[in-house]
């Protein structure tokens, strides 16, 4: 099977399932948990239990990373699939209605025990920043088995994010699916997701690039991280040599994308107020996605991350409240 | 024991307790589904599973009129406590956690079997307004054993909500709460909630009223349906004879008291665009409430209600996302 032949599906994400518990905190509730502003970190049960007693109320929204990319994709009209494990509960309920409804294929059965569908406690203080604190639940128990061979066929592009490197059998779940996708002549995208998480996975990190990713997505931290350098320009120099297609964001500052030879500077789009920065390169991934699969030149592509960032940034929660479709064409894409 | 005595807390709220899931839909959805715009409908499992199906993806948020009106009040920094029954699911789990994170007292045991926590399918148009469609759930279980006499007693003013005339033995518990906090000198306030429920329940309500009620809240559509009068002033009239005070508001028109003989007609807090009506009622008893309980003019009441009823019209969910009691002092209370 060869990469013209007509893919079903535009994008197949997969990832962790997640519901985010989203709440207003103060700098000193942050310093008091001793929480890294910023950064996501992974907590036990037990803590997730602790720490949601002791914040506030919370608006509780589908999230997940590559599953917001995803249901920013169908917000853009793109065809799309995710695969992720939520349990039989309430909030997995919710999860798989939320993505569904956007119209989402999505058929991951849900876990019938074992831990509750994960959660991420994201703490948003008044600057817009958000700290996250993830209880993996259901998620680590996604498999090998919970990949779809057709469906990662069906797909012109596999989208996977690095958070999924955390729980162990799902890093072997992502492998399987990488490889179905390059054998079958489709595309492989990563996120880092975060730059911690990149400390946690550095060389399987720089492994997969090498050999299976088509369009890696990072921020500036992560890819400093990844080639633990200092300078932002030593970071883009070292990826060129890794990866056929990089689109590295700098939040204000706009983004660069590393296109083989060609680097492109596109700047950030205007935003009022930064409300909930909650999904900002989650959404930046949709938008780049949903250009590229029109077929945009990568600067267009880019500038339809910027946008969609834009957009989810002065809203709460990772999810679009109006429909991309329309924003975007209010823009002229 | 005399109303002198000093109430350990301000306001003690009955209602159900619900879990209000939020989408945004067109108005077209709204005729589809041959839904009553602005209005609360109550709706059986079935018919809640079929809308949650056929609607967008959804932003979980604890509701409650009554559990709104009270989280408003805590969020104004008055002492509050809650009596309403949820189920031990996620969902009630959420509830509860939501409404003590604030500081509420909220010791009414979940139920153990039955039906799950309650919830209301809210669908918000684009001009703001909201549509809501409640499966009552384990809300439904709410009894008179679940009426703490104590904390009646302890509570200046046992505040409840029309809605809970609907689920049959809540109904009781309504009445005995009422009694008990009458016979304690303390105040019975009721608000009608919609009018729909008023039609319902017109009799029943009217009864207590006369009977029972110092502070009755309602719109305007609820104080016509309630007296079967076509004009507002004949209402109004209507209510001086049954009520020592009586709360009216009208939406963009601002509210008026009706205090034994005198009238007060307050003005309505600018709102630079209504984002989601939900909590607009609730919010306003709030803000009426707090100013009432601190021993303010009853004018002065009404332009705090106002207040906080303009600010929760500009945020999505009918939970204040920021503090009441700074937006209070930024204006002047």
């Amino acid at each position: 099977m060869g990469a013209a032949d007509k893919a079903e599906y535009d994008v197949l994400g997969i990832g962790n399932a997640i519901v985010d518990v989203l709440a207003q905190v103060d700098e000193g509730f942050l310093a008091r948990q001793g929480l890294v502003k910023g950064a996501m970190q992974l907590i036990d049960e037990v803590a997730a239990h602790d720490l949601y007693e002791a914040m506030g109320p919370g608006v509780e929204a589908s999230g997940g990373s590559a599953a917001n990319t995803i249901a920013g994709l169908a917000s853009f009209g793109r065809k799309t699939a995710f695969i992720g494990k939520v349990r039989d509960d309430e909030l997995g309920g919710i999860f798989a209605h939320d993505i569904r409804s956007i119209g989402v294929h999505f058929a991951t059965p849900p876990a019938t025990e074992g831990p509750t569908t994960a959660r991420c406690l994201v703490l948003v203080t008044p600057d817009g920043e958000r700290t996250m604190n993830t209880w993996l639940g259901a998620s680590q128990n996604l498999t090998v088995d919970d990949v779809d061979e057709d469906l990662v066929k069906a797909s012109a592009i596999t989208y996977l994010e690095g958070y999924l490197w955390d729980p162990p059998h799902a890093k072997e779940a992502f492998v399987k699916a990488a490889g179905i996708a390059r054998q079958a002549g489709r595309k492989v995208a990563l996120t880092l997701s975060d730059s911690f998480c990149v400390d946690r996975h550095r060389d399987s990190f720089l492994e997969l690039i090498r050999k299976q990713v088509d369009i890696l997505f990072a921020n500036e931290a992560e890819i400093k991280s990844l080639y633990q350098v200092e300078r932002f320009d030593d970071a883009l120099h070292a990826v060129r040599d890794d990866c056929p297609l990089a689109v590295l964001t700098r939040s204000a500052a706009g983004s660069v994308i590393v296109d083989g030879g060609d680097v492109h500077v596109v700047g950030a789009h205007p935003v009022e107020q930064v409300v909930d920065a909650t999904g900002a390169g989650d959404l930046f991934a949709a938008g780049f996605l949903a250009g590229f699969t029109q077929g945009r030149p990568v600067a267009d592509c880019a500038r339809m991350g910027a946008l969609a960032a834009s957009h989810i940034i002065q809203q709460i929660g990772a999810r679009a409240i109006r429909p991309f479709h329309e924003v975007a064409r209010e823009n002229g894409f």
